[in-house]
């Protein structure tokens, strides 16, 4: 695999490096925001979803450039969701990445700013010229990332991960939970690269059934960790499903039928590929990577 | 004024309409999030940023369904920032409107959601082909409203006024905070409907600087009724910022320059418009109007 750790590393500097572009302080009296949302979108994560991008875009013969801005789009939306989602009315988290969250090392005021600020940058992104010379392209990406993050996609998503703490979910409704609130991001990774790449219909159709499969691998392999790692390896508290009797993939399954499961899903992922050929490969270890990391 | 109050009237409900149609309930487990979304954006307000859009618009022949929906979405972004601002960690408001604010209504998870919704949908309606034929309009429209309503805009403002909490801030430094905070969601309502009817180089500079004297008017009349209006008037809080020692433009400037001030930008934004003639009629008298309004 050491195609896929190379290939990962190098575009999480990438990706780390655009942000850095895009995210610059200008000496403004309102910088405060700015080192906020600097703060919680730099130096930290493995960046899946922008590799993603990356990946998908490269497949397509996508300029580097290009695809990287869409991946640093769709990172800033990730980013500001785990800026809110830790704030003490919704999740309550003191730890992310090892670090303390944006609201404890600024306040909960910025920490909201700094969301607010890094959703909107996300489409201000993918809308400038600079991004893509064809309009179409830039509306469509910023149509593609919004419904995935809106209130059908990944704050819905959110939504029914609140409504959880008071009910108990079936099987159905943590599969729509989870696909709402983790799986339509990484679909519209490898989206955001179709359309970058006037991908055909066929091609789309592909990568949207791989992206599936594979977000939902990623969400078990998820709850395993969350059940056996350390919140040191983790760099966040983990068992947090659990200690609230939080339904997840693995209390309903088992921790057995879970990994096996996410194997499966891998497998299913790694087939919807086939009709690229060896150009995607690197897609196809990252469905490996995902069900076997360890954080 | 009888043709203003009409128009404005008729905008208000055809708004009002639009988001109705926008934000549906479908049954869904997530629901919850979209009546929150509801409650924060239907029902209310003078609906003066969605009214420029029409207007501006409707100087340059736009369809009316076109100019609705950039509207609406405008409108939500609008109403995002209110529900936000009003939370615990920021302004702590409980009343909007005369009516319990979300996070009062709902819960204060169920409000940074909607909020954060609401800034997504918009987005999603303006790339959304149903707003525009012309990719390049979608893309635009997008841009023009991250642009206003990020770091360097909107947002960019509420982090200063948190900020001026604690410092006084110079004529210089209010200007610059409220041109942030209200003004360029103010100027971008103009800026949508001159890209909605592609407008000429000249018209969107006429409309800017219309639009720019219209916004610091517009925000010294607010400071002037939340020294004068009573909270029953206002529907909300009223005297906060006095009482919380903030520097306002009356603070600074007294009652009476600060009338006079308000009514010398109504008198240049009126001015700004020569070019565009009788067309012209119901912006200059929502100048007029939002100087003089008493709520």
């Amino acid at each position: 695999m050491s195609d896929l750790n190379t290939s990962m590393r190098d575009a999480a500097d990438d990706v780390e490096q655009m942000l850095d572009k895009l995210l610059v302080l200008e000496g403004d009296p309102e910088d405060r925001v700015l080192e906020a949302m600097r703060y919680a979108s730099l130096g930290g994560g493995k960046r899946v979803r922008p590799y993603l991008v990356l990946t998908s875009a490269a497949m397509f013969d996508v300029v580097r450039p290009a695809a990287l801005r869409a991946a640093a789009a769709l990172e800033m939306v990730h980013c500001y969701s785990l800026v809110h989602d830790d704030l003490p009315a919704m999740d309550n988290d003191d730890l992310r990445r090892g670090q303390p969250t944006c609201h404890i090392k600024f306040d909960e005021a910025t920490a909201i700013l700094a969301g607010d600020a890094l959703l909107t940058r996300a489409f201000e992104v993918l809308s400038n010229p600079d991004t893509h010379d064809d309009p179409r392209v830039r509306a469509d990406l910023v149509l593609a990332l919004a419904q995935a993050a809106g209130e059908h996609g990944m704050v819905g998503g959110q939504m029914l991960d609140l409504l959880a703490e008071t009910t108990t979910l079936s099987m159905p409704e943590i599969t729509r939970m989870q696909r709402m609130k983790t799986g339509m991001l990484i679909s519209v990774a490898c989206e955001m690269g179709a359309i970058l790449g006037h991908a055909s219909e066929q091609a789309h159709r592909a990568l949207q059934a791989y992206s599936h499969d594979l977000g939902l691998a990623f969400q078990i392999a998820d709850d395993l960790l969350d059940l056996n790692a350390t919140a040191e390896e983790m760099g966040k508290q983990t068992g947090k499903d659990a200690d609230a009797g939080k339904s997840t993939f693995v209390s309903l399954m088992g921790e057995e039928k879970a990994r096996n499961q996410a194997k499966i899903l891998r497998d299913q992922a790694i087939e919807h590929l086939e009709m690229f050929g060896e150009k995607s490969d690197l897609l196809k270890q990252l469905a490996t990577f995902v069900v076997d990391r360890r954080a």
